[in-house]
């Protein structure tokens, strides 16, 4: 079930950017980088990547599965924490090295600190022209707590 | 200017993901990835790349600055086709590996092909279990004509 997206070379960019053959740019590492939002918001959940078969996955099972980079293997999302993702679309762009994948999401949240989005953070400068950037949190309310479903 | 970021060391992944230091993690290339959005209907316009440096300008300005991975250098959004990106918010993710832009386009158009977002394929499966994915035009009009503006 792997490799499905391996079928397809890349052709010419005329092709690659006009054409409907799905053939995903993976980097140097194997991976393409995967924006979820939230299908009904619109708000950026995650970023992630995934390797041609976490993208498989993701198309066969339309279960968002992803390359955990600091664990070395396939990532269901959810499969710990309960908080699976369905994948109502996904998108490729022009030059088909990114995706982005409309979501429901079966739990509250899509971080493992507990907040809904991993962006709950904004990064502001102390005043114009300052060249000090700051973070502010723009979500300060945790929709679950991180030790009620990791530990 | 540039480096502005580079004062602030990465700390403990607990200062990392719940504090207001900000210190974005840039790959082995230099480069952290960088999502566009709308700021009124929140859709996805574009995944590109952020040095320290455009992530600096993008700051200090106000106004969206990518690093051109084709072309090897800074690269101001609409310094060629007029179509600016005037950043609105600037978020990042718990693990500070990815920015997340609000923009408002002064232009009609973020993607160079012609339409709005880059993204104006979808990726679908020609039926339920198969394995050929397909590319499916979810956006079928151009908002400008590629050769009205680069050539």
């Amino acid at each position: 079930m792997a490799d499905i997206m391996k079928f397809n070379e890349r052709g010419s960019k005329t092709v690659i950017e006009n054409g409907t053959v799905f053939s995903p740019k993976f980097d140097h590492d194997g991976l393409i980088p995967a924006i979820a939002t939230d299908a009904v918001s619109g708000e950026v959940l995650m970023v992630a990547y995934m390797n041609d078969e976490a993208l498989s996955l993701t198309l066969q099972t339309g279960e968002a599965h992803y390359w955990s980079r600091s664990r070395g293997k396939i990532w269901k999302k959810g499969e710990t924490s309960g908080h699976t993702q369905v994948v109502t679309q996904i998108l490729t762009d022009c030059d088909q090295d990114a995706i982005w994948l409309k979501v429901n999401m079966s739990g509250q949240g899509a971080c493992h600190v507990g907040y809904k989005s991993c962006f709950y953070r904004s990064v502001e400068l102390s005043e114009p022209g300052a060249s000090e950037p700051r973070l502010v949190f723009s979500e300060t309310r945790k929709v679950f707590q991180p030790k009620d479903v990791y530990d």
